[in-house]
């Protein structure tokens, strides 16, 4: 029995503008053929003797996470993270859920979110031979052959090959990440590979894993584990206790336990990887086909991700251009590593452009700040069928709601009333009000909102049906 | 006595997107020191011996010119063509203007709104010795040192010197735009200077010439200009007939009458010009102040001309990056020539990109639409002080008006009545209706447009300040 664990975290930030913390590296779509985060789903879901993937998330990310899936008819446990403490605290959490679920000797089949694989059959088969290891006991990673020198990666030093397991070695060594001396020299020597970050091993394994080498983060996780497991009724959306999931290490799995383990073994991966960790690896997946809204007047080797807007390109080459409705990113290919640096920028500026994008996705649906100058805001407001905002009321603001498709159910003050397209309401400050959509279809409306003070935390909510506050 | 008259035309098709024709070049402002425009009418009004300046403009950029004018508390005449006829029916028309409304003496300044001069004084001294030929029956041009083997100007080979006047010249050929090879032979050989489009003239001799080299021009010119004057009562705004304008042929001055006259002269400038056709030709106007919402990571050479949003640049080089609102040019500086290809291909697609901003100027201020989807369609007015939108209707969309600062005066219906920052109406699809702003500030208020239709055709109009229909 394979539990495909999905670890959906990290926010990508060498990929902003299109990733923020808001709208991360997972939930991103390259070529319209779906999200990474989809696209993992699809892999492992389908993978023989697996059981339902369990995805690790912040529980920000739920609702996306879920609507994500729906879009592909995918279905996924939840772990949910109420804050982000690296990987080993994540994977010894979901070590204890599948445990406790479907006992010590399931094998999880850890995977990220943000990797791209596009052959199947061969991850497949690596996967099966990871799970045949990892049901003998062993911490099985997944390494991967260097196509060249990379500096972000850890490597791992394969060791003598194992007798009947096709492509698995037993490992000699971990290196992390490396200058490029050593990365050059590893390379030419042969024999390391790319720590890819994946792992196989049973749940029984890898709980013993922590309890014999990382002491600290066992005895925390266990404790924030006892606390969540009492508060959890259903396994499907399942939160970890806030207090104590805090208190546990921020550390990473590689370092709390693999690079300690005497029992680990690597599968060479005989599939293509790809991290995404930046935009020249998104360029380089593939020719890309010109998006339709790109003029390009004798342009080479570029990469466009486009919006709305016309991009009119002329004699450029080896660039990365990438359009979002509140900023644009034109970096040379071989500097896109330093996207990082323009977030860094951005954060020293108190910008909050590498946080948020001007659409913003809540349980209920999302929205859109469509333009913001002193006096006013205007926002156009997606809720889905059967979905509702909080009751809420705003003490420095007063709302117009106009409702240009779907069916709206307003409560404003004393009053509950339906509204249609093309029907509008106003809701004076200090006025309770609730906008639900009580439909079958989407439901939008254009909210233009007056007063001296427009931010986002003038709300008071009296009643939320996704238990904010 | 000098008529400056100021030629308010050309689309600047190459300073696209920047530069549309319902936002045409004279109106850009590359560095926050004011529009060509502007700057045109500041460098002519401030002249020795000049009378209020005379804008020959299409009528649709009358509001805009004045708005223009009024920013830098600036006054002129306007003299308004119906249709574009290029520069020989609209300089004698103003020849017309001038000799009817100065006397057949007076000195006409002939100069373009979309050129840009640096060094007042040294303009001013050849304005000066240029009048003073033109006074004595000359036909002057404003010959411009070549910098280099321009391929885009017209060229003029300078003859004997006149005595008494520093820098004036007879003049001894014309050459149209040469190729490559023909303009460095003219630049090596040397005496032959570029055509900077500027003439200085007395409206009786402008006359004259015309009825001497071309009668065709001379005859519709004076039949448009019979009419005309019948129709005007006021010389500060002169609308040309449309019927008869439009009748007359479309030929510039240089092919009509320069180059076959035998009694022009040419003032070498002593000043620098540019008549910036092209983003390379902005760019090269002087090192720019990095606009402030430009992320610059070891970048060099670039010109940035930014809007709202945020632009991040990763080691870039000689590149021109132009950012609107609803279009995004990156170019490599030395195809800047190719932003042509660009609005052709734009032509051809059928896009109205290369004709209009999402911000569209009227008689009465401006809208900006803000969103538009099916159904519905999302603009900011304003509407200046004393302002009225026409008296009107639409049969297929209903309109919610939302003032967001400033007060209107709504006609809606039969009702008419006050609406303050807050407040709302609407306006269901038939009612007649009509917005004002009876204040002294500016008023600004958001609309939202439902309907099946919500094209700009959609109107009746009952009534118009602007007389239009």
């Amino acid at each position: 029995m394979i539990i495909p664990v999905i670890l959906s975290g990290g926010a990508g930030t060498r990929l902003w503008p299109a990733s923020r913390k808001g709208y991360p590296k997972p939930f991103l779509d390259f070529d319209g053929s779906g999200s990474l985060l989809q696209k993992t789903w699809q892999r492992v879901a389908q993978l023989a003797d697996s059981q339902l993937p369990l995805i690790i998330t912040n529980r920000d990310y739920y609702f996306q996470s879920r609507e994500q899936l729906k879009q592909v008819s995918g279905k996924a446990d939840f772990l949910l993270e109420p804050v982000g403490r690296n990987t080993a605290p994540a994977i010894l959490a979901a070590a204890h859920y599948v445990n406790e679920r479907y006992g010590a000797e399931a094998v999880m089949l850890l995977v990220a979110a943000d990797h791209l694989i596009h052959d199947q059959a061969a991850f497949a088969r690596s996967a099966a031979a990871a799970a045949r290891l990892a049901a003998q006991g062993k911490l099985v990673t997944f390494g991967i052959k260097p196509q060249f020198a990379h500096t972000g990666f850890g490597y791992i030093q394969a060791g003598d090959a194992i007798a009947g397991s096709e492509g698995c070695h037993q490992v000699t060594s971990f290196h992390e990440k490396p200058d490029l001396a050593k990365a050059e020299r590893m390379l030419a020597e042969g024999g390391y590979f790319w720590n890819s970050g994946m792992f196989c091993c049973t749940a029984g394994q890898m709980l013993a894993e922590f309890a014999e080498h990382a002491a600290h983060v066992s005895d925390a996780v266990r404790q924030c584990w006892d606390v969540s497991r009492a508060d959890n009724e259903h396994w499907h959306m399942f939160a970890l206790d806030q207090d104590s999931f805090g208190k546990c290490p921020d550390i990473s799995v590689d370092y709390a336990v693999v690079e300690k383990s005497a029992n680990v073994a690597m599968v060479g991966a005989g599939f293509d990887w790809s991290d995404i960790g930046s935009w020249d690896a998104v360029a380089a997946l593939g020719e890309q086909a010109l998006p339709e809204n790109v003029i390009n007047i004798d342009s080479q080797d570029c990469y466009f991700q486009t919006g709305k807007r016309v991009v009119a390109a002329i004699g450029l080459e080896n660039l990365v251009v990438v359009d979002t409705p509140d900023a644009l990113l034109i970096s040379r290919k071989d500097r896109a590593q330093d996207v990082k640096k323009v977030v860094d920028r951005l954060k020293a500026e108190g910008s909050m452009l590498h946080e948020v994008h001007n659409t913003m996705y809540r349980p209920w649906g999302s929205y859109t700040v469509l333009e913001e100058a002193a006096g006013y805001k205007i926002k156009r407001i997606e809720v889905k069928p059967g979905q509702s905002l909080s009751l809420q009321m705003h003490h420095h603001r007063s709302e117009h709601w106009i409702v240009v498709s779907g069916m709206a159910r307003v409560v404003n003050g004393d009053k509950e009333f339906l509204l249609g397209p093309n029907e509008s309401t106003y809701i004076p400050a200090g006025h309770v009000h609730r906008l639900s959509n009580p439909g079958v279809i989407d439901l939008a409306i254009i909210e233009v909102q007056s007063g001296q003070y427009l931010e986002e935390d003038d709300i008071v909510r009296f009643e939320d049906h996704y238990g904010r506050q």
